[in-house]
């Protein structure tokens, strides 16, 4: 590792490819004949391959979720405050997992790679997903690596859903499940947004109906709107009120359209960036797969029963000042696992950012994740 | 009146129009030479003029507020609940003015009316105002309709920062101040909503910088989703959920992105329908007054300062549901009024509905109105 690295980083790190060649039929009710998943491993599998543990992660994610691609990388990984040698998932212990979801961007099987009937990216073509897809797909990829039960499954926000999903449909491959800032399942104002987002990306004359690569282009306008708005529900109105208040730009008011307040250019910014790193098929599809994650609907709408064959431990984590996934949704998941009688932990951390605030290394939520994965066996 | 019309409807009734031949100088600098004012009047004006009611309208209303403008109309005025013989704003004892606010798209100057320098519609070339602009150019219809002295002066929302405007900039016009729903000054959230609006807008091609006249188009897509994600704001997530929950359309999933949930068909037909009877310059415009807003500010951000030399009696109503304007922030307006020495009533209705709330005649709030009213000499 060079020098160049932390002592607490996981350092260079490569993405590493799986192509499954079985027939993997979807909820949708149509079937990826083969796909791919890419994805990246930190820390070494012991011998009885019992200390795996499977990061899942959210809507803008991918499987780079710690240490570096390259040595010119200016950032790490996305949760890298979390995985490496003494941090939370301490990759001294255990070998961490974790995927580009199906359907993704980053080298998984997805709208922006090339569907073999046709020789031309799938686009709009490609199917939409579930959760419960996507944990079929995990279970491949543990197969493949000869892992048969997860040490731990974890994830948060859509990745939270994922860890339940995990835990519903495989009860015995899985010993732990963190559950952190999720939510059992989406409310009518978080379908809403995600509905203002995506006709923001069909507005955009670039979008040509998701087939922009055939088109040389990509729906940049759009997305960095779909990306704008979902900045917001990342954060807390005191979180914002905090980081830019009312401040201006440049000290006063210009009576124009061009940014004034710091938090517009914070925010076009966001979306700006966003638009170079992210496939606009990819988010419609997330966004898809979150309004339709609800895992009581097939139980009678009842969550308690939905839990009621999972054998895992439960650590559930909710933020106080999280109004996209609020603790309240958190403590939903709470109660139904206690009426079905199963072992669950809750964790509410005091935690003014928002949503966002489970990327983040604050002292008592990481003192939390400490004490449980020191537990774990 | 036509029997169709409601006894305590104000029936058929016409917009008038003032134009105001002096020079009008903005906050923004600059000045329009003349300006005409759109307005509709209920009731009748007294003897010594001491019984009128201003209403002040909110982003996307207008001078409608009441009654019909033809036999045909499906709906009455926004606010036709509160105003009418016996009702909270009782035309049997006041006279009503309700103009459109300069920049609007009703027949009050706006980027939709004639710039006289060229012949072409102002399009972006009408000046960004201010509330202040708004409160002068009320003053001037104020004069023309011989009103010294307003018996009240009330609105939601945008609304109620109008009515605050006019306690500072004419404490002698006005006995009562009716500030309802409304906010000292938009949050950094706030601003990121109504900037998130305006891009889309913008993003929009059938835009054209602001001179869609002049192709013969608008941006429909741009002021849809503008609306959209209005809408979102304007309701709370209980109530949404109350109203949709996850409820589909076709009673199951369809996996595409065809409507699937109700409360996407909701918005979208929200979004459409405003399309047809709103100016996106207009709308761009309005979303800047309320950023702009904050009568602190030139106090040294003290906001009982602000409130020094009022001298009307106040009336704060809130909303316990509302999540854009909080009752949080209502309650800072009574503070600031209380520290400042001011008479100010306070009440809190409980209402699940959102921000809409103050348009809805909820018994508990047309209660507080009625009483309040009663006391008004």
């Amino acid at each position: 590792m060079p020098e160049t690295f932390a002592p607490d980083s996981v350092g260079l790190v490569e993405t590493q490819y799986l192509t499954v060649k079985n027939s993997l039929q979807l909820d949708c009710g149509r079937s990826l004949a083969d796909f791919t998943l890419a994805y990246e491993t930190y820390g070494e599998l012991n011998a009885d391959k019992s200390n795996a543990l499977l990061i899942c992660h959210a809507l803008s994610g991918d499987q780079h979720v710690a240490g570096y691609n390259s040595v010119d990388d200016r950032k790490p990984g996305w949760w890298d405050n979390c995985i490496g040698p003494g941090k939370p998932f301490d990759t001294s212990r255990f070998f961490i997992v974790c995927p580009n979801n199906l359907g993704g961007c980053k080298g998984s099987s997805g709208p922006n790679t090339i569907n073999p009937e046709t020789g031309k990216p799938y686009g709009p073509d490609f199917p939409l997903l579930t959760v419960h897809d996507w944990v079929i797909s995990q279970g491949y990829l543990a197969d493949e690596l000869g892992i048969q039960q997860w040490a731990a499954v974890i994830g948060g926000s859509l990745g939270g859903m994922q860890v339940m999903q995990w835990a519903i449909d495989y009860p015995d491959r899985l010993r732990h499940a963190l559950v952190i800032a999720a939510t059992p399942k989406l409310t009518a104002q978080n379908i809403a947004f995600n509905e203002v987002a995506r006709q923001a990306i069909f507005s955009d004359p670039d979008f040509h109906a998701g087939r922009f690569y055939e088109h040389n282009t990509i729906p940049r306008q759009g997305l960095m709107l779909a990306r704008m708005l979902g900045h917001i529900t990342y954060l807390s109105d005191d979180a914002m009120r905090e980081k830019f208040g009312r401040d201006l730009r440049e000290g006063k008011l210009n009576f124009g359209f061009d940014v004034e307040f710091q938090v517009e250019s914070y925010l076009r910014y966001q979306g700006k960036s966003f638009v170079d790193r992210f496939d606009a098929n990819t988010y419609l599809l997330m966004t898809k797969v979150l309004d339709y994650f609800d895992p009581a609907l097939q139980f009678n709408n009842n969550l308690p029963r939905a839990f009621d064959d999972t054998n895992a431990n439960f650590l559930v984590i909710s933020f106080t000042g999280d109004w996209r996934f609020t603790p309240a949704r958190s403590r939903e998941i709470v109660r139904a696992l206690v009426v079905a009688d199963k072992k669950v932990s809750y964790a509410e951390i005091d935690a003014e950012l928002g949503h966002d605030a489970f990327l983040t290394p604050i002292p008592e939520y990481h003192g939390v994740l400490n004490a449980y994965m020191d537990n774990i066996e």
